[in-house]
């Protein structure tokens, strides 16, 4: 990492003003540039202090740095792709934030100039915060952080130890698969919990439990980075979202017709599975 | 609550357990009994601590009780009332700690006896531990207290009293309306959470981040219980799962069409709905 003196992060958000803060905490070296869109967002982040310099012009922010983060939702993140590639530097390294990967490699693929490095990565570690106000250093240390290898290894080592050095615990995994295995764990759950809020009648909420609270949480998530998740990924958030719609008439058709014995198995077997998912936090 | 000397806790698992903590440490001059049906239960209880005496016998464990709780799964506390009448004193109150009202009460008016009182309860204070060890005494503390009231107010008054110095705050609810809302906030959601357990494929959790987990946390919630109450309350758990599949397949429907901006215009409002939901709590 001694050749990185410059990061310019693009979308300084929650995540990408989480993001900034670390570096400034783990790289005391490098230089943090962060680009805002907008007059409000230039002046917002100009007082917040959380990157070194602030510039309202993508050439600028982009210009001789030697890492650009795109830290926007997914369709935000293919804007950027398309318009990054005149101003960047040489061996330049670009990677992206996104929880989706798929076509954002392949967006990658289309626009990067062939000296540059894409490297795909998902730093797993919340999103239902909007906002570069709640930016906190430490939001990746202990996170697991899933990147998505190009061919290029020589920016891959590189951006593994980057994300290492800030507490990342590294999983390499093609794009296809995470996009697979995320719909499963973190896309259709969010559309769940959208799902369960939508559908709540506001006169019932004061007597709800912390069942209610538990699984709605989630969907005080922000929009404009939902939506183009579900999205990119709607082949199979799409597929998943029917499979858990089978198994939930099934479940419902067990309760119709007074299965005591089928339920009680089936619910002792979802116990035992839900020990494996919260053993692991 | 003066006149109240002895009170019988039938089925002491963490609910009834915990019950019987708060009793003796709001009502130190009452005298607890704890029934255990099995051999295992009784020994288990009797090393434990939790009530003052412990009856293998249902006869004597009821016979000359003062308030008789059933805290068991809802067919149990049906059993339950069916063997009780013969042993109860005049004027005895029952009450009960289930999860739905509506048939327990029903069934409560055939086999108690005329100089008996009955008064639904349902303090909603979290099922998904199971076990008397878990016991607790300040696990009512804080907790809203559902009662369905018969036409008995003299029984309501003492009971309603009995649950405020646990420091419950209590709501009186038919016992229809009770199980039509609690269908929403509580039964269906747990039904989402064991199946959203049920769907995630076992070797996709280790990439789960925290959504996962809040969402299935409650399908650790004990078969035993969770059978009796969706079984029992299934006409409204039936519609409440239909509505929700339709709001659900309706998301779908959004995603596949690429419908950005009323994806957008749903997940706004939602948010504005979470809020008042995390707001309670």
């Amino acid at each position: 990492m001694k050749s990185v003196k410059r990061i310019t992060i693009l979308g300084v958000g929650f995540m990408g003003g989480s993001l900034a803060l670390a570096i400034k905490k783990n790289f005391p070296g490098i230089f943090v540039i962060g680009y805002a869109r907008s007059d409000s967002a230039y002046k917002r982040l100009l007082k917040s202090n959380i990157v070194d310099r602030v510039e309202k012009d993508l050439g600028k922010a982009v210009c001789g740095s030697d890492i650009v983060v795109l830290a926007a939702p997914i369709y935000s993140i293919i804007d950027y792709l398309k318009k990054i590639p005149f101003f960047l530097k040489k061996e330049a390294i670009v990677i992206d934030l996104g929880s989706t990967k798929e076509l954002i490699e392949k967006e990658a693929i289309k626009y990067l100039p062939k000296n540059a490095h894409f490297v795909g990565c998902h730093p797993l570690c919340g999103s239902d915060k909007s906002g570069a106000q709640f930016s906190t250093p430490d939001l990746y240390k202990g996170a697991i952080c899933l990147m998505s290898p190009d061919k290029s290894n020589k920016a891959l080592q590189k951006v593994k130890s980057f994300w290492m050095r800030l507490g990342c615990k590294v999983i390499l995994i093609n794009a296809k698969n995470h996009d697979k295995i995320l719909s499963s764990v973190s896309h259709l759950v969010h559309v769940i919990s959208f799902s369960l809020t939508g559908f709540v009648p506001k006169a019932y909420i004061k007597l709800a439990a912390t069942s209610l609270r538990d699984l709605t949480r989630v969907s005080n998530s922000p929009a404009g980075v939902w939506a183009d998740i579900l999205i990119s990924n709607k082949k199979n958030v799409i597929r998943d979202s029917e499979k858990f719609i089978k198994g939930l008439e099934k479940f419902k058709e067990l309760i119709k017709q007074n299965k005591k014995e089928e339920i009680l198995k089936l619910i002792k077997n979802i116990n035992k599975k839900q020990k494996i998912i919260s053993a692991l936090h």
